[in-house]
């Protein structure tokens, strides 16, 4: 059983505020307790029913994590899913290293200004799906450790680094081997157009596409085209997804 | 001013029950207003701020709708979005009309069981602008006047016909000259494999992948390739969004 203290601990941790107080963040699920529990994040704590707990005692064993056994009410409380699953973690935010050029190998993502947690996460998952290790988001983008972003990566988090940066400063200080290639809805078709061997791929805000002050760092304007006759543009994850795909389809072809 | 009565009536359409009882449906935001004002689709109520109905006085000039003038609090009150729009609408559900081989014309896709109502509206503006005209969905699908479906169209609805049927049913039906491509994460590489001219892509359950009585009317087993040391799969309407554009460029090239 869970004292109030902790139980207000953990429904915090859905904020931003709190997260950056406590330098925690939480995850959801058995999936993602596994992965997370056989990787090198640092968990603080386990939350579960006694019989999850029961059942995971090879993974649990020899591990010093504290494992609170708590009810199906108390997971209710505590959990952000329509469907709240049997185990809650609890683990520290690691820290973020701005990112380097020299440090950035194979095709990137950039992301300016992805609000909707639910699409960075699946972003995200895409990213790992399609061998991208690397995305640098601008800092207006969804916050890695919102819980919604987490849940939506399906554990690709632990194997895609989420960088931050100011993009306008980062992009000016790019390579000259890097080609920025930025996704606009009128950009030429990308079936076509071709993707060189190393690019950095850039797609903007569900709403305002790529930020005007980004425009200057473009090198080529990509589009998927549309067999539409009237939708006007594609979910901003669709989007990334679709051109990652079309640079592994290039690339193996 | 709003009645009580009126005010819970609004909420009410986030159930299915309710929206069967009324046989309406509600959509929020100018753009998705602006679509159906100028569609076939009838519109039963509009509920705006002042403002808004000032605006729109055009569109608005020679409809017999009932405009409501809502205060932004009464706006807060009704919406089911995170950042609530200026006007909502409500509208009749269009009757359904079961599927019929003969008239579905071009490339289909069938969803087996897509759960998620934001993954369904996605998919729904995915098809739309890769030129898909019809979706059938299995009985279990989510349902299209969920109002997270109809939000994540983003208008789509109004230009995609989205069918409900009994799978089974309808596959073994299916004539000759149609393939069934079923979307597996073991399947061959779509980009390699090719699609036939007139395919019937279809996807399965976000977690389940597609049931196992649907198998026997798979003609061919398509995969979209990993680039991943530990990804399982790909979201569902991510998916969906890259084999359908996977065929628009194979079509085209």
């Amino acid at each position: 059983m869970l004292s109030k203290g902790q139980i207000s601990h953990l429904k915090s941790l859905r904020q931003s505020k709190f997260r950056d107080e406590s330098g925690e963040f939480m995850a959801e699920g058995t999936k993602l307790a596994l992965e997370m529990l056989n990787g090198r994040i640092h968990i603080t704590g386990i939350y579960a029913l006694a019989d999850w707990i029961g059942r995971h005692d090879d993974v649990l064993k020899g591990k010093e994590i504290p494992a609170h056994e708590i009810s199906q009410q108390e997971i209710e409380r505590i959990s952000n899913l329509v469907t709240p699953q049997e185990v809650i973690l609890t683990a520290r935010i690691p820290e973020s290293i701005p990112p380097q050029w020299e440090r950035l190998h194979g095709p990137l993502l950039f992301l300016d200004h992805i609000q909707d947690p639910g699409n960075l996460g699946t972003i995200i998952r895409c990213a790992d799906w399609f061998g991208f290790s690397d995305i640098v988001c601008s800092e207006g983008t969804a916050e890695l450790y919102n819980p919604k972003v987490i849940q939506a990566t399906m554990g690709s988090f632990l194997r895609v680094n989420v960088h931050y940066a100011d993009l306008e400063n980062f992009l000016a200080a790019k390579p000259d081997d890097r080609e920025v290639l930025g996704s606009y809805s009128g950009g030429e078709n990308v079936f076509a157009a071709g993707f060189g061997a190393n690019p950095a791929i850039l797609v903007g805000n569900e709403s305002r596409g790529i930020s005007e002050s980004l425009a200057p760092f473009i090198d080529r304007r990509i589009g998927i085209p549309s067999f539409s006759s009237g939708a006007e543009s594609l979910n901003a994850s669709v989007a990334a997804a679709v051109l990652m795909a079309e640079f592994r389809r290039q690339q193996s072809g």
